[in-house]
């Protein structure tokens, strides 16, 4: 297996995410990171490179100056990963594809559907890859979700109830949180706050299950905290294709709530529970019989999932979680661009990742409920 | 303590909640069935009330011949129990308390808003006791619950979500689903379906424990059942006093779902969380400390809530369940009656159980949303 | 439905257990309490009569006085519950057996094993209807398990694991808790302290669900609170019938547990897991297949247990506990005294409650966990 | 931070743990596999080395080979992993110490407690680094509960009880089968099955948490599956120091059980329960106070273990699992070595990984179970 090589815009001292990126990377042993753009700051971007082992020659002190060097390599990366706050996503992106680069990028994609669509065009265009890190749907237990659904077990799907509350944000604080600054800042973050940071991983993870787009939503966005300029909570009823309807709540203001996605499918002959917190298990209900407990690991998951069999790492009961998600996405990103590296078509597992369409989606999602909101909670086409 | 005598309509063969009411009343030893029109059926009638012990001088053919018996009675019932289907409450709680008995009822409460304050102004008017058959409020850890947000532990309320799936009416069943026909007949059931059932559980739950009323909701209800006459699902947007928002679900077509009623609660300062299904324990959340979870029973229950406490039978770890949050409301009631009866003025602890304002609340409640639908989905006043 | 008439010995001022007899008989309705002793103290005991509604020539003053006194009446008591300390249980069963009446006795049944043998061939001898009240084993979900058992679900059994941790004797207390006080004093809790009260409980458990006898124990006990006189806590390895095998442990000194009464039993072919302070549910387990959780008062539990589904008075998702579980004893206890009053032979559900060999064979359990313990930890024949 | 260059021994097609060991050190990016010898077949040995890089002068025919290789080379590896079936821990262990590499071993450490002691004494004699792979006292909420009780939250520590049910031997499984081929042949696991398998692991956990080690046990060991050599179940009484005593069962025929290891701490003040397949909480258990579930991740963990926060990659609420626990270990391994290198004594922090010293208490205590149980289940010192 060849090592793709990466390069990193954002991951500097401090960042969440950047770090997570790196750890789910390593962990397959198929990426090494080659060059970076990690601090604005020169010592902190040094001090990251010396700790992860890039050279001085690849450590750059802008983003452009990274797309332009490695650009100019023979042994140039092989792909950008742009972990940025949300504001520098789409110029990254953009600049990495027209440059040649393959690229994993955070979401929420950028900061404007037609940033998303332009995009799309060009992804469509180079031919290159792309990711969206919406971690959620790489934990083996919502692909078996998905794939259960999509097998006809929850028959025609009815209802979905999405929740995502979150407590970190339940108080003003200041610019000693990172993580709280640019996240709230309308002019890095973009217009949706609690919604385009963990609504968008919400709506995402009712599409990627169902297998149906969100058609409208109708929000109710508020900012609770004094002082805050983006919305730190949010509830929308929201309808889907083929008939189905929802409800997605998502807050940050709820104390003591740590990062409970949860998501409940009720179809017409089944149901499916799922929750982020205790992910290796997918609870399946029926009307007529006992409530199943699908574990991940086991023998009877590869009846109904080949991709969930694909993300699975360690055995039964040794579980799994965040940073081995993250990495399933990693891992079925890198494959992608193996394959057409070596110019044969990827397969739909490899293919198995979120994209560029999800990015277009969220963002629809994003304008979409603040227009709803703003408007005064009317329904909005996404 | 007097034993009440208690008169009851419903409850027959075949019946859910009528038979509950036999089991909650019992429970304390401090109620006597003593009269009764359990079914419209002669012999069925007869056989209820030779079960338990109804003589057959006070088993009646109609609910209006039991009205007029009892009150000519010298010995007459203390109380007469509404558990008919929903269109035989108002005739019947509006025939009782002209008669002079106090009500013990079924909800909904009444099939209009009308409906509703005529009987609130007749319960003002001739100061009997209604009580109102809210079940999940009589749970200890609803109270202590209750008591903690009024006790300003949780700061001020920011956001409510409560979900109430139930699977029962996943398909459409015939007439030999007795609970299912009435309760999806508009003419008996009124103008909801699940809401009118269930919705208003949820939204009498949320007003408990926040003790701010719901101010305006945002509905989308739906018949997902081909057939069907009334909303057997609903997603409903709300705003509180105070600013406080919300999201009710509830649902009758989610496969394998018992009656999982969930409420989380989110204020300022701290949070919690209850379900029904496991219902001695409260969570409670706070940002900066580890969750708590409070159990039924113990010592430190009655630092918070005097009201848990006098709802408790057994000790902790024996755990009480639907019955006995039932039979809590009974006791309340009863003990209401017995005050008024020996002209003393009831404790706050003896007034603890639902009641008309109850019955109008959720006749309002109920308005609004099926407006809100049908005007497509805006807000309504409640 | 003929009433029976209860008398009751025991369950007094401050008592836990007699107020729990009372709440569950009371449930079904079936029964009336007409005469008791309740307390030594004159005007308590007056005081529970009164309260109860027992008049005060069937109110005595001694259980001797008491089981003369309805032993004389032509309107009797059909039968005596037995609620007091456990030094007590002896006496007054054989003398309420002598006398003629059925006798429901809290447990364990007696001080000895000669003692148990001795009611157990009294009640040989008059078939009268005798009851031990090992409350867990009238939950429907326990039933269910036993039925799956003897069904051969499981397979042959090969393993056993039954905790029962309580915290409430962490610390030495004084006279002031009643309930400690006697439980803990040899004289009136008998050989053993928390084997005795709950040990017995897990043990009897572990024999109902798997339909095997424990034919041998080795037992660990300890006295952790200096000053007591009893054990409590006990670690106990067991051998039962067919080759199975198992471990108990109960302890009193566990900080916070409560009641949590857990038990495992593992088949050649399946397992199942049942929690007592969650009880509406029971985990099947299955290596090849998804973890099963039955749930009580669904269609589905008819399949397999007629016994559960008689003793399920709630809808699925109304969830019932500890009343109800006594109740169901009772119930059964019940239906059988008025199948034999009315010569007929019982049902094999009606009989389905813990009787007589229940108590011979817990006073031989903690017989041999005794011996064990003090004579080194080594094997006892149960 | 220097990369330590990691020689690998076993870890081949098919094998289960091999891999973990790769994933887990490649997540802090400061390891590199950079020898091995895999597998004895040498196409498969090839194969592994080629997908993970590893240079074919570097991948050797035999374990002796390996280490004496890189014993020769000038940029020779720093530590050597022993990933074989457990008969090859021993010679191969002692064999790369005398060579002058840091070790991180499986467990068991050998087969007999002489072969124990023997490689204490030769870590004691090289001073270097050994580390073996109990990983369950790697995760984060294992290091609080071992802080807790340090800092004397607990009180004195009264009672352990300890479970550990797998299912995945149930049946008689073939030769097809690798992993249970070799766990249970005698000569390659070593004198016990289930309890060197699994049963060591629940003893160290209990010995880590309390700090307290197990003077003595009493087991009771079964073969259940019939054709199988060594014990297959076990039920262990044990007594610690300072009074404390327990209970440990394992299990590896308990169908449907994944890897369900649980510990329930009991002191004089509070206790504490931990479960594995759910790692992320620890529950804190109080008489007197509610229940509190601390959360990986959170702020208030860092008031109690400063271990517990060098432990966590993620922020609360984005589980961590196995294989972070697993790269605990090898990052406070891989620490020491690097603080030893630069001739830098290691902190207490980067210290905080299993040992030689566990590998020698294991032995001890598979030998006292097996001596136990083979005499009679009579108690023998560890």
């Amino acid at each position: 297996m060849r090592k793709l090589k990466m390069a990193m815009i954002g991951g500097g001292v401090g960042a969440f995410i950047g770090k997570i990126h790196r750890e789910a990377v390593r962990m397959d042993g198929g990426v090494e990171v080659v060059a970076g753009m990690f601090n604005r700051d020169p010592s902190q971007n040094a001090e990251i490179a010396e700790r992860i082992g890039v050279t001085p020659d690849r450590t750059h002190p802008t983003w452009q100056a990274l797309v332009a060097g490695e650009a100019a390599r023979a042994d140039r990366a092989d792909f950008i990963a742009v972990c940025t706050p949300n504001h520098l996503h789409y110029p990254i992106a953009k600049a990495s594809l027209e440059a040649g680069f393959h690229v994993m990028c955070e979401k929420p994609m950028t900061l404007t559907v037609a940033e998303a669509e332009e995009l799309e065009a060009l992804v469509k265009k180079t031919k290159l890859t792309f990711g969206l890190m919406h971690t959620y749907t790489g934990y083996p237990m919502v692909k078996l979700a998905r794939d259960m659904v999509k097998a006809g077990d929850l028959g025609k799907i009815r209802k979905v109830v999405v929740q995502y509350p979150q407590g970190w944000l339940f108080k003003l604080t200041g610019k000693e949180n990172m993580q709280a600054s640019w996240r709230t800042d309308p002019k890095r973050s973009g217009r949706a706050g609690c919604m385009g940071d963990i609504g968008t991983h919400a709506a995402n993870l009712a599409e990627f299950v169902t297998g149906l787009r969100i058609t409208e939503v109708l929000a109710d966005l508020t900012i609770f905290v004094r002082g805050r300029k983006l919305d730190d909570d949010g509830n929308v009823l929201f309808h889907m294709e083929k008939g189905a309807k929802g409800v997605l709540t998502a807050s940050q203001i709820a104390p003591g709530e740590e990062n409970d996605l949860h998501i409940w499918v009720y179809g017409e002959k089944k149901a499916l529970a799922w929750y982020q917190e205790n992910p290796n298990y997918l609870r399946v209900f029926d009307q007529e019989a006992p409530e199943q407990v699908w574990k991940r690991g086991n023998a009877y998951v590869g009846t109904k999932s080949a991709s969930a069999v694909r993300c699975t790492r360690t055995p039964s009961g040794h579980p799994e979680a965040f940073l081995e998600a993250f990495a399933n996405n990693y891992r079925n990103f890198c494959d992608t661009i193996r394959a057409r590296q070596a110019k044969r078509k990827p397969t739909a597992l490899e293919l198995d990742f979120p994209g560029v369409l999800d990015g277009v989606r969220g963002m629809k999602f994003i304008n979409a409920v603040c227009d709803s909101s703003e408007q005064g909670n009317v329904w909005k086409k996404v």
